[in-house]
């Protein structure tokens, strides 16, 4: 049983924080594109950044940042251009974006945090930029929430926002989450996003593990076509306003803190998943029985990312020899005569051995599941058990569609 | 300059070798589906197979009978059922065709490897394999490659075959090959084949040795969805009937006869890159400057693969941004300063810096390079230099269009 409550209010349910989201004109949409993240105190900063070798200028940015002091007061994010190779000019542009916060704060622009998504390649329509932060700042409100998650999406069909409220030291304790990202990586629109607010007051590096565990479960097990963003972002904030007593060690109250954070993590990353580009239902897939859950993660992940797996689901296809062929190519050894495949209740596969089942029955679950993923009420779940080990892991992803190949090939650059 | 000339005949333009391709029955369309390629003498046999954990019972046989004894007098290949997930029933079936074919041939079942291609979790049709092995049989002839390339193939809209000639010791030497697939895997029709015929005279662990650095430089560089199959094989049959000195070590006659072998392989894996399920052009990447040829091939294979620089060729859209993502994303370690990206000769990024480009006169290189490589005249060229080294390679792969898409959720099991 889940240790908390759902509550409303997104990253500005936690006490201490406020948030704004405008249009400053930065996409040619003019749809918002500006939002910042404030806390009235300073709060410890853990950050989790893409591994890629080509990166945005934000993300160096805010790796240095937190190497040199892991808080900070404000989060600034713009959408519309990426700032991801841009070169000398783009570090220029995020050290002046910072510089103009914080004059505009009145804070040290070493205590802002930068995310940047769109387009790779552009440079931040900087004028803009510089023209919308007073405004920005001027909107920050406790009830700001909805508003910055607005204004970091790029071609998500939806908002990513959850707020959890549990109990420590007879206080609440309250996590909020905003995310942006319709894959991995955006067509043009690079960028997977995440942005986290929490109150409790808790130590710098047990923060900082903390969320590194939590995306490991969430955010780092989804996959819409494997393409890793180059400005692929999770910061975490936490203030301590909860005013409970600080935790500083892995115990009742750090366990409970982190099975929050976690399950923050996982909604945000399922959102992502559901809203997938051109996707029409989400697919969970769970592995077991293999030797660590390090070698699970490998073939959920090989599973969930299969162009082939993905195309069955969305033609609604019980089709298990996918799902046995990307189990086996996913780099894990084990004994294929330990093989077993579900999907929903239907065995199809048991010790390797293919079994008899009701095609049609299985195709309707397909059917019904897909409808109520749809609804955000169930999944499509795969289940592959690849031998004896204890290893087990789940990983997220959606179907391959028609809607995919649009999006990606009809935007022109 | 190639020395070598493309001749006619396929896999049975090298002398001393027949082969047969007929309609058995295997497949429901009646198309053919059933081949053998013969050779008059023992020939000494090298093979390259999938390294996935879930194989086809043809695999393991072939791998099990090439490391008791490394030469064969026959292949015979079904289309139609993979056998593979079919547990230990399938591996009957598998020793059953060979004794079958033995039978008939007259020769040991030893002397005979086998591939299958088809769906997944199906059994070979026996009874139709046993009827249809006589006539099989009776077929065999030395201008019969043409037959058996039809009757190894699936989904592919064409066959792929080859034969080029050389001269070793004033003797013409001859390779011919035939090769199927779609995709490193088929929608249900899961499998890349290929086999290769030699009238060579060359030392076993020579000819294994040449096939296994052909493949790494041909096959094992195409991708179209980045699943790999679970019945993957390339058999490659060398007889000595050329009468030429056998070559025994390396030196100039065993480099070109590898240059032939490879030339082959990479003959027949870009046709199969070009003939991707749904593939509308081939695309071929270079990569240069990697630290070493591995890491080369690594970033090259991730382009090739990435769905978002694939659907972006197919919306002739010179998006360099995804191909400096995906490159980015490849596990390989390189400075973003010194990326080079290329698209035919227009240089979009120059020491990580974006350039500006004539984008029209880029999407217009596009449309032409794919026009002409639907005609097999041309290919899209991307080229892409990560910094200093010395390590080159370059891999081939196609656009993700709707059709793949349509090919693979439509297709109902």
């Amino acid at each position: 049983m889940a240790d908390w409550q759902k509550i409303d209010g997104g990253i500005t349910a936690p006490k201490g924080f406020k948030a704004a989201g405008i249009a400053a004109g930065l996409k040619s949409s003019g749809m918002p594109d500006l939002a910042l993240i404030l806390s009235e105190t300073e709060a410890i900063a853990a950050g989790v950044f893409t591994t890629t070798q080509v990166r945005a200028a934000c993300v160096d940015y805010c790796r240095q940042r937190l190497q040199a002091k892991a808080s900070a007061r404000a989060i600034l994010c713009n959408a519309g251009q990426a700032n991801a190779a841009t070169g000398e000019q783009g570090w220029q542009d995020a050290l002046k974006s910072a510089e103009l916060l914080g004059t505009e704060l009145n804070i040290s622009p070493q205590a802002i945090l930068l995310a940047s998504t769109g387009v790779i390649g552009q440079r931040i329509k900087m004028d803009a930029l510089a023209k919308g932060i007073p405004s920005l700042v001027a909107a920050a409100s406790t009830d700001g929430g909805k508003d910055a998650a607005k204004a970091i999406i790029t071609t998500d069909l939806v908002t990513k926002s959850i707020a959890l409220e549990t109990i420590i030291d007879d206080r609440p304790v309250r996590i909020g989450g905003i995310a942006k990202g319709s894959g991995m990586i955006h067509p043009n629109m690079a960028t997977m996003l995440s942005f986290i607010t929490c109150d409790a007051a808790v130590a710098t590096h047990l923060w900082q593990d903390m969320l590194k565990r939590a995306v490991d479960k969430s955010f780092n097990q989804i996959t819409v076509d494997g393409d890793t963003s180059t400005n692929d972002s999770v910061i975490a904030l936490a203030n301590g306003q909860s005013r409970t007593s600080a935790i500083t060690e892995m115990g009742k109250n750090a366990q409970k803190l982190e099975a929050m954070l976690t399950a923050v993590c996982q909604y945000l990353a399922k959102a992502i998943a559901r809203d997938g580009e051109g996707a029409t239902c989400l697919i969970e897939v769970q592995v077991s029985g293999a030797p660590d859950n390090k070698a699970a993660s490998t073939v959920a992940k090989t599973i969930a990312g299969s162009s082939l797996v993905k195309s069955a689901i969305f033609g609604r296809d019980p089709n298990w020899g996918r799902i046995a062929a990307a189990a086996g190519r996913a780099g894990v050894k084990f004994s294929q005569d330990e093989l077993q495949i579900k999907l929903g209740d239907f065995i199809l596969m048991e010790n390797g051995q293919p079994l008899e089942f009701d095609r049609q029955a299985a195709s309707n679950y397909l059917k019904q599941a897909a409808a109520g993923a749809y609804l955000q009420e169930d999944t499509v779940l795969i289940s592959v058990c690849i031998g004896n080990g204890s290893g087990t892991s789940t990983a997220w992803g959606c179907d391959l569609t028609y809607k995919y190949v649009e999006i990606n090939a009809e935007y022109t650059t």
